[in-house]
């Protein structure tokens, strides 16, 4: 008797080089794993379940990675956007004025989020990481997470805009130790659905000392390096007055091009930067929502895949962009580089699911573990109602549109099962290991003091 | 006694400069027509009536305008995308092989999508409208709707790229007269909530002469003609070829630029054109999700707005966007324009969410009656669930995120209840007036025969 079979199904396994499609499928669930994968005929005959799912009319598809995104920040969802310097204009009365306890209960907001947009693997890198990562485990989803490590000091809101931060090693020191502290306590815990990353928040963000320590201790633990690069302009200034180098060649100079590396953002790479990373082996996360509404700008991604580079979507934050849900990045993905290039061919539809599905889970290194129906790996999957009428008609013939409609018209709360380990976190949209209106009102109370502080800061300022 | 009470709310009525935000709002409505809107506190204690809603944590504002769909072509969603040539080789086979039954099944999918996603107003355009309105009726949703015209007989898939289109005059009478027919019919009626317009399909697709006879008629009936202008490299080619003009001069040499012109998409307009479109009264409708996917353009609208021009926004066809739902226009339209301009401050989330309600209201000539909750005008308005995980929390000091975040985050599922000409046609999440998952039944049924006929038809062209 195993544990689960899904039957029935419009099935996208994510095999070989397209989206794997199988009409009338089936995937066998036991335990954790996947062990089998094919047609409802032969796998009905073959295998006991104790729960059967029949999948008629729905996709069963493997559940999405969100490979960057800041949950920390979900609290205060919307307040920054429409805006040039977004970071110190917008975000931050709201940044610095969040308290530890606010940001871990706005962060299982995100949580929730993505759960009910199918997202199944949360690529979170925040800080305080050793409070926000309770709430995946709690939520029972998988996670990538990294506690995020900088040298700056609090009050950098005063700066003027292009002075040089000043960077603070004893604040370094502190951040790593909680980093360390994160992976000896969490890395490959619960079965090990969370694993962990080292997190340095950019480049410029931490002394070369740090950074190289970082990448020390990532090869001894054997994970991979979590960093924001080629931000943009600020980030270029820095790195210029600081080192007289741009960001990826000053990381190339201190030897940290590699495949163990995941480079966020890339906003402003260039062509030359984006051959140099992808032919490093290291992984770029793209993150098209955020990136188009705070700046305007659609990242070298196409570049960064012709240049034969592994590529993940992310979220990034929800104050600007402002929502964290995947299907909404595989649309972005798709849309504003057909924009950007003025050439509707380019970002096709299945290359959008593979980027949120299989070369996701490659690029943050877990692609033995998830990202396709494939037997062997852990049983992360999401079934999706196409009986709503805008996914509706299903045509297999004489082009199937199921991939085109998921990417260019489902929004998320069309994914009506989750599964994730081989556990059935949310079922016909109520997710079982959380309740999701509790978290909802304890997040507006959070939300409503936070508001009332900042407030008050503000008068204070101004008196 | 009054029909209806709605109390609590935070309230967007669109009235004034930008959103008409009112906290702990309440519209009151009887019949047809709302008659109170304000605080609370005060409609409560002046109106009893028969139906009270309590929208404690949800948002209400007007009913979104989609003031340009194609809802003919709802059948084979998701069938053309990612490719060149979308019109002849990507679409072209459903829309030749498609009946005039099929069209109308199809129709009623994009209705319950619309109605579904906050849409309250369908700006329907399409052949054979006759049949297609009677769906907009019986659903109880606001129509504008106009039966295409054009004189293109049906085997112009056949022609080689950049020929000449023959253009026929029998298929212009007999398409006229169905307009015709159709303002006699159903022009104001169901208490006014069907309205009409004149739709000749392009100045490419249509004779001089037909042109000219559809803008008197529109000028008899006291209606707007409905057109698309300036699509693109195809239209201007034909155009050139025809009568050594681009579109808007030619439009403009014949007298037909004037306030009760829409003109939709302007892809390729250029500056100047758009200068003289708005300064003429024409409105422009914008449809980014559709142009953007099939043709990666963003057509120039900041500039038309700089021009003073009224703007409206449309969901346009389910092949090649693949959606109709008016949470994804608002959205599009904010983020591609500030990646074409890179510059995230143009087209803020207040500005889309005008133009989706009260600028689109103008753009259709119904201002009078919908886009703003105002004394007087249609109960026409949706009640929008905030306690989602993806709306929330709510922050109203020291910025306000709602609308920011039903522009940026918000996907359409949120909206709980729609209340149409005093109506309630959706109340949470259920349509009453038609049976949803009957239609999305009929459609599968519609599509499998559709398709069949198909890989029917392109194997015997093969053999």
């Amino acid at each position: 008797m195993i544990s689960l079979l899904i039957k029935n199904a419009w099935l996208l396994t994510m095999q070989g080089e397209a989206c794997g499609f199988v009409e009338k499928g089936a995937v066998a669930v036991d335990k954790d794993k996947i062990i089998s994968v094919g047609k409802t005929e032969e796998l009905e005959n073959k295998w006991q379940a104790e729960k059967v799912i029949d999948a008629t009319g729905k996709v069963v598809l493997p559940g999405l990675i969100d490979a960057h995104i800041h949950t920390g920040m979900a609290l205060y969802r919307g307040v920054a956007q429409d805006m040039n310097n977004w970071l110190q204009k917008g975000v931050g009365p709201f940044f610095n004025g969040i308290t530890d306890e606010e940001i871990s209960i706005g962060s299982m907001l995100n949580v929730l989020e993505g759960i009910k947009a199918g997202t199944t693997t949360f690529g979170d890198y925040d800080y305080p990481m050793a409070r926000i990562v309770n709430n995946h485990y709690q939520a029972g989803v998988r996670c990538h997470v990294a506690s995020m490590v900088n040298e700056l000091p609090s009050n950098l809101h005063h700066l003027r805009v292009g002075e040089i931060y000043p960077l603070d090693q004893t604040i370094g020191k502190r951040k790593l130790k909680e980093a360390i502290e994160l992976l000896d306590k969490w890395h490959r815990k619960g079965n090990g659905r969370i694993t962990c990353a080292l997190g340095p928040q950019g480049a410029d963000m931490v002394s070369k000392e740090l950074l190289l320590e970082m990448r020390k201790l990532a090869k001894t633990y054997g994970v991979k390096v979590h960093i924001h690069v080629a931000q943009g302009e600020r980030e270029t200034d820095q790195m210029i007055k600081r080192y007289g180098m741009r960001t990826v060649e000053y990381l190339n100079s201190i030897g940290y091009l590699d495949e163990d590396l995941m480079a966020v953002h890339l906003t402003d790479a260039t062509k030359e930067e984006v051959e140099l990373l992808a032919k490093s082996g290291v992984s770029m996360i793209h993150c098209p929502g955020s990136i188009g509404l705070i700046d305007g700008i659609v990242p070298p991604v196409i570049e960064y895949m012709e240049a034969g580079g592994k590529v993940g979507l992310g979220s990034d934050q929800a104050p600007g962009n402002n929502c964290n849900n995947m299907f909404n990045e595989m649309k972005s993905a798709a849309i504003f580089n057909k924009i950007k290039k003025a050439d509707p061919t380019v970002m096709p539809a299945e290359k959008a699911l593979r980027l949120a599905t299989i070369e996701g889970a490659k690029a943050i290194g877990l692609e033995k573990e998830v990202g396709s129906l494939e037997v062997g790996k852990k049983a992360d999957m999401i079934i999706v109602n196409m009986q709503e009428p805008g996914l509706s008609p299903v045509i297999l013939k004489p082009v199937n549109n199921i991939v085109a409609n998921l990417v260019y018209s489902a929004r998320g709360h069309e994914v009506e099962t989750s599964i994730i380990d081989g556990e059935i976190i949310m079922e016909n949209r109520w997710i079982r290991s959380v309740d999701e209106q509790e978290v909802i009102q304890k997040a507006q109370r959070a939300a409503n003091s936070l508001s009332e502080r900042i407030v008050k800061r503000i008068q204070s300022v101004n008196n």
